[in-house]
């Protein structure tokens, strides 16, 4: 008997929605885990629309619900209507839009708020015991939501170097696409902002975060996860590590067949 | 040395757009295949934008090079500034955008017309010998652009039943969101458009169109592809066939392991 699997979505896209092929790498692995899906997202307004060729904000308005439609082909339910008794285990894929739509940490930092249904979600799947897995910068919502929790979002030292394309930025004017109105999230880089870059959060200031929440952060490479047996929280960094994306595919099927394994 | 292969999208979205988990694969095994990648998009607008939720056109405007952009993660070229001198290989994933960005084929079938650029640079390749992989929709592009060639589409009988969900559509006025006020593909099914259906194109509908235009239609399953080793095109039925979503990137990694060797 396969294991039934929600997977949350916060949009579609890396800039401002769940991340692509995290979401896709998550699906992949759970059909051949044998896994039943069923996909759910906030029926609320984006934060913000990035046209992602720029990296730029614009002046659209796009629904997260309707946009993470996207990623699973028209089959996705507003998440208030999600229950728990229904679903073994609950994904939560990367991607900005989980900062900006799913929670504000992308401008507040540990100061965010997570959103009220994303929130009631997460405890109810913890309440239950039944497993939590979370990629990318997902496990900030463990970290704000369960004060004590064990997660990884990589390493605590950054792999890249400052200013350089693709250097590590998590907010800012330009390419992430947070206005500038917005207050700097509190321990995000200072990086510049590079148009086209790939756009990663600044890990070190995401795990130092976590640890000020009361948290701990396990150190993991991009093909490991690291799991919270007594929250029973699977985490892997995905794209918060500078990897091929085959190994970010990787990295995110272990995480899924650990939430399996746990459900 | 990888071999440097372009992939052309669509948009972002499988009933407007590339369809996302098709694109992701692509790409997750020209990673594996140490392949150096460079995508491109036509800057044209839409056919149209379709609520993935509702299955329904809306009244916006999208761009496909700037939605397209959203599967690339930034790092998308327009297509016209493709030089087939600097890539071995190009690969053009599914989607109903193929159909209706790339070319007309949602809604004049046999009798569409390919974009300009799409044209060029598919004639590029083929004359320079290098090779040409397609899934899904996507073999009618080389249908139409090379009479005499050899694809698959899938099977030239239809795999599921009519009028039950998910059933055989390939357009209407419902969830595929082809307006109503667009002629009928002349070999597409006629069956009920389903909300919330996966929305799978008409397949031997599809297979007899390509027959008509003087090529060779191959039936193949999801996992395997077929070779036209005078033309150097590979393609693969991809989520033409009702198969579980690790078959479908199965199926796509023989594809792209094909373009490899064949570049």
């Amino acid at each position: 008997m396969g294991k039934r699997v929600a997977v949350v979505l916060a949009g579609c896209g890396v800039f401002d929605g769940s991340e692509i092929h995290e979401t896709s790498a998550v699906l992949v692995h759970l059909s051949r885990g044998g896994a039943t899906v069923k996909m759910f997202a906030p029926n609320i307004e984006q934060m913000h629309v990035v046209d992602h060729l720029k990296g730029a904000p614009t002046e659209e308005k796009r629904n997260v619900l309707v946009e993470s439609a996207r990623l699973a082909r028209g089959e996705i339910q507003d998440l208030s209507q999600l229950d728990v008794k229904d679903l073994d285990a609950v994904i939560f894929p990367g991607g900005f839009g989980v900062a900006k739509n799913l929670c504000s940490w992308a401008v507040q930092g540990k100061d965010c708020s997570v959103q009220a249904q994303v929130q009631s979600t997460l405890q109810a799947f913890h309440s239950a015991g039944k497993p939590i897995g979370l990629c990318c910068i997902s496990p900030v919502l463990a970290a704000k939501v369960f004060p004590g929790c064990e997660v990884t979002v990589g390493h605590d030292k950054d792999d890249r170097a400052p200013n350089v394309p693709g250097g590590g930025v998590w907010r800012g004017g330009g390419s992430r696409g947070v206005e500038s109105s917005h207050p700097v999230a509190p321990l995000c880089s200072q990086g510049p902002d590079v148009p086209g870059g790939v756009g990663r959060p600044d890990v070190p200031g995401t795990a130092e975060a976590i640890t000020q929440l009361g948290c701990t952060h396990v150190c993991k490479s991009v093909s490991e996860t690291h799991v919270d047996q007594k929250n029973r929280i699977v985490t892997t960094c995905a794209f918060m590590c500078k990897a091929p994306l085959h190994e970010v595919f990787d990295g995110i099927g272990a995480m899924v067949q650990d939430v399996l394994k746990l459900a």
